[in-house]
């Protein structure tokens, strides 16, 4: 397996940086992807960097790409307030980036070409956040029909698969498997917001603290947590 | 019509002109996009910004997506030859940019979703170009399949709609409507190179000087051209 490359999308998250060490674990040659997008911090592009050292992979790449500049989330637009009320499985919440991960996954597809990469790894979840439609199983599915048309190597036969190996995972699972994989947890951001220290008021915080206290590690919580 | 908006692509070329200018004559309000993604020149971006004048367009974004930071084709990569010798409808040319139309269309519905726009529009055209697998009917059907399921208001049942007008048509045929349309020709750029004038021998001034020469219109052809 030495021999097969995948490129994993890095968020800065924990959930990015465990599906990589998973596709590492599997025995891929891993490289990784961020994106400054216009997000309203960098802290979570510098925990990205800081997870391809820790992680030891072949290559990390940060792309610019400005989705800021036409606003529309309030994930890029300071004008807008982030939620902090809990995420509604129904309703899609005003953190949505118009277009985010099919730009993110799209991009990916790119750099997998080029590398002749086998697989392209997402941390995309949809059981904590199925108010994205960009997170379901079925968008997936749809993205991987048009990868295997869109691609010289996806045309031949060979191209590109998807992997979202936590799409149906709980994040209670996925705290647990970073855990067991060695992550450095603390070196991941996962907070809406851009300070010193994670909020622990936001809904990303208070998700993945809740999984973290679930998972027996009360210490690697927000400090900022009410 | 007038309430309705359509987002363009706008490469500076002939074909993106004239499907911007098609979807203007036909009541949408016009908003050009175009893609600084390192390319060899920028003078096609400048002839982009010519044409959202000229077409009068109701905005004109350009964004950077450095595609060519990981290389793999000869439109970025200064070691590759540029194709001189005809285009293979059956071969893959090596001007093939790794995934940029699923990149460009995916920021395209970004914009789209940002502006509540219903189409967006593309100069792709497969008869020409067919040896790009991302030019082709097929792959654009599963793009419209992915995009229904990506957005917000895909999901809700009105999100834009992939309009490629010229994909069947014949490069003849486009040049004509172009004249037709009162596209300013001169000002468009679909040369592979970046000099002051476009060189006359690359496969893209090939292709364009033969359909304005069958046209009628020799006045329009490359000055390079042998």
């Amino acid at each position: 397996m030495t021999d097969s490359t995948a490129i994993a999308l890095l968020s800065g998250g924990l959930d990015s940086a465990t599906a990589a060490a998973l596709a590492i674990k599997s025995g891929f040659r891993v490289i990784g992807l961020s994106f400054d997008y216009g997000q309203r911090h960098r802290r979570e592009l510098d925990a990205a960097v800081e997870i391809a050292k820790a992680l030891n992979l072949a290559e990390h790449h940060t792309i610019n790409v400005d989705l800021a500049m036409w606003g529309g989330s309030s994930l890029t637009d300071h004008a807008q307030t982030l939620p902090t009320s809990g995420v509604e499985t129904s309703i899609i919440p005003n953190t949505y980036v118009p277009g985010r991960n099919t730009v993110f996954i799209a991009i990916g597809l790119s750099l997998a070409e080029a590398r002749g990469a086998d697989r392209l790894v997402l941390g995309v979840n949809a059981v904590d956040y199925s108010g994205y439609p960009d997170c379901r199983p079925d968008y997936l599915e749809a993205f991987q029909d048009l990868a295997d048309l869109s691609s010289r190597a996806g045309r031949e036969g060979h191209g590109p698969k998807l992997w979202a190996p936590l799409v149906e995972w709980s994040k209670q699972q996925i705290a647990e498997e970073a855990l067991h994989l060695g992550i450095p947890i603390e070196r991941t951001w996962s907070c809406y917001s851009g300070g010193d220290v994670p909020c622990g008021v936001c809904d990303s915080c208070r998700i993945r603290d809740e999984a973290l206290l679930a998972a027996g590690r009360p210490d690697l919580c927000s400090p900022g947590r009410p």
